[in-house]
C-alpha cells in the first residue's frame, strides 16, 4: 500500500471502518454462525471481504452473476458457490476448478445448467417478490428433470426480497413466514438439504431457511439503516472540499459516479446537509460556512451499498477517522465487478 | 474482436446506435463546427470515441477528473486539454505530456495549479448553478495573481447547468442569456480569447459562448429527449431474458449496476412497461407474455448517460438491431473511468 493515514488517500475513496464491519460480522455471526449464513458477493464484490468471511466459518457463497463466480473460484474460495440466480451463460461455470450450484426456474436455465456442465441446482421458487422464480409445480418438475439428466438437486431457494424493508418487527416476522411457507411447501416435494433465502433486512426473522443469503450487513447503508438492525455503516466514501461559495454551499469531489443512487443522495454526517450530486461533484450546505474551506475532507455514507460498491476499484480499511487521522490497515481490491 | 452480430454479445451489453451516433454528431456540428465544440469527455469516458470527435474537428476535450485528463494524454489527445472543474489533485496534471487548462475559482486552487506545474488556466465564474465558481470579483484578483505567478489566463467559463432542463425554449434562452452575461461581465474584466459554457441542452441558445462543453449529445439518453433537441438515443444496455412468470412479467439481466439510476429507471421499447430495477435485474411487464421467451433480448435506453457509461467496461458499436441481427463495427474501450 502507498498510503498509511486516510488522509493520504485519493478522493473520492471508498472507505471502511474496521471497527463497524468487525462489529456487524460479530453480530452475524451471534445469531447465523457457519454455514447458516451463505454471504452474498454481490454487496461487497471483494474476494478480500469473503476471505475473511470465509475465515470466520463462512465457507459457501452465493453470488448474482458468472463473473462473480469465476472471480470467487480463482481466488481460491470456490468450496461451495451458489449462483444464486438465473443465467444462460452457465458454460463458463460448469468448467471451473470449484464446486457450483446454480438456481433454475425454467427448462431452459436447466438445459443451459446441463449443456454447460454445471453438477448441481437449487430450484428457486417464487416466495412473492415479483422477479426469478418458479412454483411448486414447475419446481417438482425441473427437479425430476434435473436428476434424470444427472445433476445433484440440492433443494430449493426463494428470496423474499419485497419483504426486506418491512420496517414493523412483528409485521415482518408474520410476512416473512407467509413466504417461506410458500418456500417449504415447494421443499417438501423438491426435497434436497438446502432451504436457502432470506437477506440482510431478514437475518433473525427468517427462521425457516437452512442457510440465510445476506451480504449487505457487514458494509451496511442508510436504507437499511431505517431498520431495527444491529448493524453500523461501515462503509463511506470520503470526499475532498473543492470549493466554498460565499452564497453558503461547499462542494465535495464526490457525486453521483461514486454513489449508488437508486435509493437517493449520500447522507453527510455534517453538521448541515446534502443538497444534491452531480456526476462528480456533492453540494453540501454546512449549518456553518466558516466551518469549511478547500482541502477539507468531509464523510458520506451511501443509501445503497451493492452499486456503490461496484463503482470503485478498492475499498480502504480504516481504523480510527475515516477522513483525516485514521490509520489505513488494508486495501480491498474490488476485483468482482462486471459480468 | 471476438463477436460479429449483436446477438454474439455477452449480456448486460452496453451497446451504441451507429446511425444515431453518426447523425448526433452531424446536427451538433452542424450548429457547432470545429473549435466551437469543445467536447465533455465525462458523457462517454472513452478515447475511441474522443478520437472520431477530433477527427471531426473537435481538438480541444474538457473533463470533470483529473483521470480523463490523464488518460486523455495518454492516448495522444493532448493537443488542448482542459480540467472543467476545481481539483487539488493538480502535480499529476502538469507533468503530463500535454497542453493542460484548469478552471480556478479560489486561492488554494490557484495555489494546486502554481505548485503542480499547470501553465494555464480558466476563471471558474458562478453563472447561477449552486456549484463550483467565485464571483467577477474574486475572478479578477484570481486572474491577476495567475498571470504573476508566470500562468496564461486563457479566459473564463461558467457552466449554466441550471438550466439545461429548461423545457420552454423561449424560456431557456431568455435564462441562458442572463446566465451569460454573468459570464460576459467577468469576462470583460479578466481577458483571454476563451468563453467556455453550456452543454448538450442549452447547445444552440448559448450563443454567448466561445466554445460549447457538450458530451451528452452523441450518445444521448431519455432525459434530455424531454427537450426539442435534434438528437436521437444512440446509447443503449441489452439484456437477456433469464425469466418468465406466469403472473406476467419477464427478467432481464441487467440492473441498477448497469445503469445510472439518478434519473430514475431505463425505458424499454417495449411494448409493456418496466416495473422495476434490482442489482442485476429489471422486472418488465410485457403487454402479451406469450410474446417472450428465456433467451430474448429486450433493449434498455438509460435514464443519465454519463453514469451509465461509467459503469461498463466496453461500448459495442452497432450497425442496424442492436439486439440481434445487426452487426457489430467496432468496439470502444470506457477507458477514462475513475478518478
Amino acid at each position: 500500500m502507498e498510503y498509511s493515514i486516510a488522509s493520504d488517500l485519493p478522493t473520492p475513496a471508498l472507505v471502511v471502518d474496521v471497527d463497524a464491519f468487525n462489529k456487524n460480522c460479530a453480530a452475524m455471526d451471534a445469531i447465523r454462525p457457519d454455514a447458516q449464513l451463505r454471504p452474498h458477493v454481490k454487496a461487497f464484490k471483494s474476494t478480500s471481504v469473503a476471505r475473511r468471511l470465509a475465515d470466520q466459518g463462512h465457507r459457501g457463497f452465493c453470488a448474482a452473476t458468472p463473473a462473480e463466480i469465476e472471480g470467487m473460484a480463482k481466488a481460491g474460495l470456490g468450496h461451495d458457490l451458489l449462483l444464486a440466480n438465473e443465467s444462460l451463460d452457465l458454460a463458463r461455470l460448469g468448467k471451473l476448478d470449484a464446486n457450483v450450484t446454480v438456481a433454475v426456474d425454467s427448462d431452459a436455465i436447466l438445459d443451459a445448467a446441463v449443456a454447460g456442465g454445471v453438477r448441481s441446482v437449487l430450484i428457486d421458487i417464487d416466495v412473492g417478490l415479483p422477479r426469478c422464480g418458479c412454483d411448486k409445480v414447475q419446481g417438482a418438475r425441473l427437479a425430476e428433470r434435473a436428476r434424470k439428466a444427472g445433476l445433484e438437486v440440492r433443494g430449493v431457494m426463494g428470496y423474499e426480497g419485497h419483504l426486506m424493508m418491512t420496517v414493523d418487527r412483528a409485521e415482518r416476522i408474520d410476512k416473512v413466514g407467509q413466504a417461506m411457507e410458500i418456500l417449504a411447501a415447494a421443499h417438501a416435494e423438491i426435497g434436497g438439504d438446502i432451504v436457502s433465502a432470506g437477506g440482510t433486512g431478514t437475518f433473525d426473522t427468517n427462521t425457516w431457511c437452512t442457510e440465510l443469503q445476506a451480504g449487505s450487513y457487514c458494509l451496511m447503508d442508510t436504507h437499511y439503516s431505517e431498520l431495527d438492525l444491529p448493524f453500523e455503516q461501515a462503509l463511506a466514501v470520503v470526499a475532498t472540499i473543492v470549493s466554498v461559495s460565499p452564497k453558503g454551499w461547499i462542494i465535495g469531489n464526490a457525486g453521483l459516479k461514486a454513489f449508488g443512487m437508486d435509493h437517493g443522495s449520500p447522507t453527510w454526517d455534517g453538521p448541515g446537509k446534502v443538497l444534491f450530486c452531480s456526476d462528480e461533484h456533492v453540494t453540501l450546505r454546512p449549518d456553518n460556512l466558516s466551518d469549511f474551506a478547500v482541502g477539507d475532507r468531509v464523510v458520506l455514507h451511501p443509501g445503497h451499498v451493492d452499486p456503490t460498491v461496484a463503482k470503485h476499484e478498492n475499498m480502504w480499511l480504516i481504523n480510527g477517522d475515516l477522513a483525516n487521522e485514521g490509520t489505513l490497515v488494508d486495501q480491498w481490491p474490488v476485483d468482482l465487478r462486471h459480468w
